[in-house]
C-alpha cells in the first residue's frame, strides 16, 4: 500500500487533522507531541531549567492560581500560611483573599515601601513555621517597580538555614508576567521555585501561560481530567499556541538588552517632558528601579478616567490600572498602597511603552496632554 | 489634532495593539470588548440562551471542572452528593474521584446498560435530598452512544415536584463536547442547567471552551483574579479564539443535518464492510442510538494498540480511547463498563469520521485492516 496516503479517522480526538491531538498514538499525534516537547525544551533553555519543569497553562492568571492553590491544597492538613505583598496582581491577591475567606489559609500582606518596593527583611520577618509559600511579583503591573527577587530568595534560604530542618518550605513563587520582556529570567539565579508568565505580554498568543515548577516542589493540580503536563494541567494541549509562545519568548530574549536600553532612554525623555507639562505631576513608584517601559503618574485634581477618555479620543491608548480590575469602579489598590494618604479621586495614568513606540509618539502624546489639561483645568481647579 | 492617528501606550495590558485587552477602557479595548460580546451573542443564539448565560473558558476540561467544582464549592456547608454515570470523560470522572478522595462530596456512579446507554429512571432513583448535581454526558467520546438527556431532565423535574419544595437542586449538567457536531443543542429543550463544549471538536480553536450557565444557577468560580466572564472565569479574554469558536459553531450548526445524514450512511457502510472482514468483530455500544461519526469495535484476541500502530504505518490515524487517557497503559473504563466480563487485553478501536472522510477512505481502511489481520492472526491465534 502507498506509504504517503493519509486517512484521518480521529475526529473525536481533534476535528482538525492538521493539528491532531498530541495525546493520540498515531503518526499525526506523535508529530504534534514532538512539536510540543520541542517547544517545551526551548522554553526551558531560555529559563535555564529542565524541560520537565515547564508546565503550560491557559494564561498567567491560571499559572498564578495553580502556583498558590496547588501548593496550599497539597497541605490542607496543616493550616497553611502565605506571605505576599500588598501590591500583587488580582490573580494572586484574590486567590489569597479566597483562601482567607474559606479559612483554608492565613495570609500576611507585607506592605511595600512608599517607592513601591518591598523590603526583603520584612518578607523574612513575616515567615512563620507554617508558611508554605512566599509569593512576590517580579515587577508590578501598574507602577512597574522591580522587586528584589534574588534578595528575597536569599532571605528565604537564611530562614531555612536557621530552622536547621531540611525543609522545602517556604516555597518561593514569583509572578514574572510584566518582567519577562526586560529582566533576567534564569530561574536558578533568581532562586525561585515557581514562576508564572504568559504569551500576551511578550507579543505572543494571549491564550498560553507558563508555570515553571522546580523539580521536587510539592504541588498538585487544581483541575482534574487527563494526565497532560506531568499531571498538573489536564486538557488537550494547545500545541499551535505553545509553539507560538516559544517563538515569542525567543524573540523577546534576543532583543531584551537592546530594547531595554532603547525604552529606558525613551521613558526618561517622556518623564522629562511630563515634568515640563506640570510641576505638580506625581510620579508613582521608584523612578530608577522600574521597568524600562513603564511610567505611572497622578495629575492632582484631575480625574484620571476623564484623562484616559480624552486621550483615547485623540487616538492615544493607555490604562489607569490593571485591565483585570478596570470595570470595578474602585481606586487602584497599588496606588493606595504606596500613597495611603493620597486623594483617591485623582487616580493614576499608566503609560506602558513597547516595540512600536517612537519618540514622535511621545511628543504627540505630550502635545495632546497639554491640550487636554488646558481644557480640563477650567473645570477642575 | 488628527483624529486618525493611533498611538498605543498600553503594552502592559496587551503587547499587541491589534488585539488590545478587552478590559481596557480606551478605543481599542472597547473595540475588542464589542467583538467579544458579539461572539457571545451569536453563540447564545445558537444555544437558544441569553448572552449572559455563556461563559468562555480555555477548554472543555475546564468547563467540566467549573461546572462540578463550581457548584460543589458553593455548597461546602452541606455534604454534597453528585449523581453521574460510569462512562463519563476523565474531566468529569476524575473531578468526582477528587471530591470523594478529599471528602468534599459523595458520588453515585449509575452504571449504563450493556448498550452503553443509561436508564433515566436509574438516575432518578440515585437522587437524594443532598444531591446538588447530576452530570451525564450527551454523547460518549469513545463509543458514541447518545444519552437520553431530555428524559433525564424530565426525571429530575419529577423528582423536584415530588419533594414539593421549590428547589434548584439537583442542578443538571451535560458534557456536550462530542454531541455538538451532530445533535440538537437548544438548551431549554434539552432541559439542562449547565452544558460544556469546546472548539477542538467542531473544527475550531483548541484553546476555547464554553460553559452554558442557566440564569440563577448557583455556581462560583474555581480560579480567582479579574472580574471577567461574569465573575466566573478570571483572565484576559482570548477574543480572537472566541470569535473563531463562534465562526466554527455557526458552520457546524448550518451543516449539522446534512453532515449527520452523510456520515450516518458512511458509518453504516463501514459497519457492513467490517462485518464482512471478520464475523467475530464486536461492535461496542448501541448501533442505532449513537453519533453518526462513531464506530467502536473490539477484534478478539488481537491487541488494539498493535492494530493502531499497524494502521498508522499505513497512514490511517485512529485512537483506542480518549487521548486524555491514552498514556496511562490501562484498558478503557468505558469498554469495561459496558462489557465487565470481556477480555481487557483485546482493547478497542475507535474510528471517528468527519467532514473530510470519504467512501474511498473507508474502502482503503478496510483493505488495510484485512492485510493487517492476515499478518497478525499468524501470531495471535
Amino acid at each position: 500500500m502507498k506509504k504517503s496516503k493519509k486517512i484521518y479517522l480521529d475526529y473525536a480526538s481533534s476535528a482538525l487533522a492538521n493539528s491532531a491531538n498530541p495525546g493520540a498514538i498515531h503518526q499525526l499525534g506523535v508529530k504534534e507531541k514532538n512539536k510540543l516537547e520541542n517547544a517545551r525544551k526551548n522554553v526551558a533553555e531560555i529559563l535555564g531549567s529542565h524541560s520537565d519543569e515547564i508546565v503550560f497553562t491557559s494564561c498567567a492568571t491560571e499559572s498564578n492560581n495553580l502556583a498558590i492553590l496547588g501548593v496550599v491544597k497539597k497541605y490542607l492538613e496543616i493550616f497553611s500560611h502565605i506571605v505576599t505583598t500588598n501590591i500583587e496582581h488580582a490573580s494572586v491577591f484574590e486567590v489569597c483573599k479566597y483562601l482567607e475567606k474559606t479559612k483554608q489559609a492565613e495570609v500576611t500582606y507585607v506592605p511595600v515601601e512608599t517607592n513601591g518596593i518591598v523590603d526583603p527583611r520584612k518578607i523574612k520577618k513575616a515567615i512563620k513555621p507554617n508558611t508554605v509559600l512566599v509569593s512576590v511579583m517580579y515587577a508590578n503591573n501598574e507602577i512597574g517597580t522591580i522587586q528584589p527577587i534574588m534578595e528575597i530568595a536569599k532571605e528565604i534560604r537564611h530562614y531555612k538555614k536557621q530552622t536547621g530542618e531540611k525543609s522545602v518550605f517556604p516555597i518561593f513563587h514569583t509572578d514574572a508576567t510584566q518582567a519577562i520582556n526586560y529582566l533576567p529570567i534564569k530561574v536558578e539565579k533568581l532562586g525561585v521555585d515557581l514562576m508564572s508568565f504568559n504569551g500576551a505580554k511578550i507579543y505572543g498568543p494571549k491564550e498560553v501561560g507558563v508555570l515553571y515548577v522546580k523539580r521536587k516542589t510539592p504541588i498538585g493540580p487544581i483541575m482534574f481530567g487527563g494526565n497532560q503536563e506531568f499531571g498538573l494541567r489536564p486538557g488537550t494541549e494547545n500545541v499551535a499556541g505553545i509553539v507560538s509562545l516559544k517563538d515569542a519568548l525567543q524573540i523577546t530574549e534576543k532583543i531584551k538588552e537592546k530594547e531595554s536600553q532603547r525604552l529606558t532612554k525613551l521613558r526618561n525623555y517622556f518623564v522629562g517632558k511630563l515634568k515640563e507639562v506640570d510641576k505638580k505631576i506625581i510620579f508613582n513608584g521608584d523612578l530608577e528601579n522600574r521597568l524600562p517601559n513603564n511610567i505611572n503618574i497622578t495629575i492632582p485634581k484631575i480625574p484620571s478616567d476623564l484623562l484616559i477618555i480624552e486621550l483615547s479620543e485623540r487616538g492615544i491608548m493607555l490604562s489607569e490600572k490593571s485591565a483585570c480590575k478596570s470595570g470595578d469602579g474602585k481606586a487602584s489598590g497599588v496606588i493606595k498602597a504606596i500613597n495611603p494618604n493620597g486623594n483617591e479621586k485623582n487616580g493614576s495614568l499608566r503609560f506602558s511603552l513597547g516595540r512600536q513606540t517612537t519618540k514622535a509618539d511621545i511628543d504627540y502624546t505630550i502635545k495632546a496632554l497639554v491640550e487636554i489639561l488646558i481644557k480640563l483645568k477650567k473645570w477642575y481647579n
